[in-house]
């Protein structure tokens, strides 16, 4: 495809991006209409929205316009199953320059969809304006299938903390970019493209997972917002948790501890949630330390 | 409140946003979370979403944010009672500058939480970045109550054309702004906030609505959309569409047939849909056309 966004226009341009999506049986009417109709056989839904900036949250120089449209979905997606449910559909809103290659958004577009792909979603509509900023706002909706929501705010002394998916693969990859380097390729592409574990939240639902979240902005911080929904203190081991020995060599050419990508680095769309302390984890899941309770005067 | 989005911070400006926030029995879990948890009876849900650019969609000048907040609420709103369904939640994703006053983006969260009440929705979720140009992405959802969608595409030659709700008043509105005036006010006002007739949707899907969709880009152009989508003509009766008396005299102060505003004008957010011929429709419908067989040789 030749041109910009502006030459291709913005009907031209739905068109196209429309054209090479894929459907699921969720979908009950994709795009094109007033709106989108989508199964939600548990009579509930479960929505998040988020927005990417470019400049902000990506660089044309740094991801391929395919690698943004997997990380923006991820990062939806990955809330969807952090609350326990299964990712169903996604709707983008997006504002795209006219002197923009008109590849771009198409690429984008592939990656959205290929990302609701593995999650098991479909996109089913969507809004494009020009605008001066590209900005990529995603909603994604998901299904309960008969189990609670689960929240940031029932984790309980005495339950386990642990964690699914990876940890600090995405800023040691940002660290490495920062410094002009496109390798070690491992991280660089954790980075661009996340691979959050979408199967673990559902499941962690089933298994009685008592509070649960996305890692987004970093495992401590993440678990932060455990703690202060859930009323609960949370001792982490990190003795636990595995640093990588190319994680290590990285941290030693860049001088950075690699522990503290993996403790605050948050684009890599981990999983940590809490359980009773008798659950029986799968193995993916590893124990990081345990809830306790909140000290005996709270400020 | 005082000072600028950058001085609030981004945590800051989102606890103001929630604090102002009303709920429905339909929010099964509202803002705060990873995701929102939102009622779906039906099984089904209806999604929409929506951007609004500043200086492309409303300009600061001529709307307040508060309006803003209206009329994107209810451009996103409207699309779901065109489905027939009944909003029920509603999730935004905001660009804002750091150095645009925090009243803005508070006042505009007013309005939205404002026109969702109207429509019986409520706001669930969203997300607030800092970026260079204001934009509002919404996304909305709604419920079919056990009713098909009613799509674009199910018009029947014979049927009935009819539409419910203001017509050319937000364009006649936009032409006195556009030539520096602030009145007559009942069309300045339904430029900055429309007022979309939510109950008609779902009423028209229980009168049997074959095809519906609300006048988003105008009359003829949303007329067009059905008459595609449903591989039919369209015979719109021009006599039978009230021009205000008050509307003619602006198109005569300002050198507009009013007719055009009426007929072209899309922000009113009507909602206009084709019923079979027997149906009794209540009183605020009008009935404006027929549709009829496609041409004998489609091109």
């Amino acid at each position: 495809m030749k041109g910009t966004v502006g030459e291709l226009g913005e009907f031209g341009l739905i068109r196209e991006l429309t054209s090479r999506l894929t459907t699921t049986p969720a979908v009950r009417l994709g795009p094109g209409d007033d709106a989108a109709v989508v199964a939600a056989p548990d009579r509930r839904v479960v929505a998040s929205t988020d927005v990417l900036l470019e400049g902000r949250h990506f660089r044309r120089d740094w991801s391929t316009a395919y690698d943004v449209g997997r990380k923006a979905a991820a990062q939806n997606l990955a809330d969807i199953a952090a609350m326990g449910a299964v990712p169903t559909a996604v709707l983008l809103a997006l504002v795209v320059p006219a002197e923009l290659p008109a590849t771009w958004p198409v690429e984008l577009m592939d990656g959205i969809r290929d990302e609701c792909q593995v999650a098991g979603a479909a996109v089913v509509g969507g809004d494009v304006v020009r605008g001066e900023t590209i900005t990529v706002s995603i909603t994604a909706l998901g299904d309960l299938r008969n189990h609670e929501p689960v929240t940031r705010s029932g984790a309980q002394p005495g339950d386990v903390v642990a964690v699914t998916g990876w940890l600090g693969w995405s800023a040691a990859g940002l660290a490495v970019l920062s410094r002009g380097f496109r390798s070690p390729r491992a991280f660089v592409e954790a980075h661009r493209r996340p691979e959050p574990p979408y199967h673990a939240g559902p499941a962690a639902a089933s298994l009685g997972a008592t509070s649960m979240t996305d890692v987004s902005d970093g495992l401590i911080a993440d678990l932060g917002h455990i703690a202060e929904s859930s009323k609960v203190r949370i001792d982490l081991r990190t003795a636990a948790i595995d640093v990588p020995t190319q994680m290590s060599d990285i941290g030693q050419a860049v001088g950075v501890d690699p522990l503290q990508w993996v403790l605050t680095g948050g684009e890599d769309h981990a999983i940590v949630a809490t359980f009773p302390p008798d659950v029986k984890l799968p193995a993916r899941w590893r124990v990081i330390g345990e809830v306790v309770s909140p000290p005996p005067c709270p400020r």
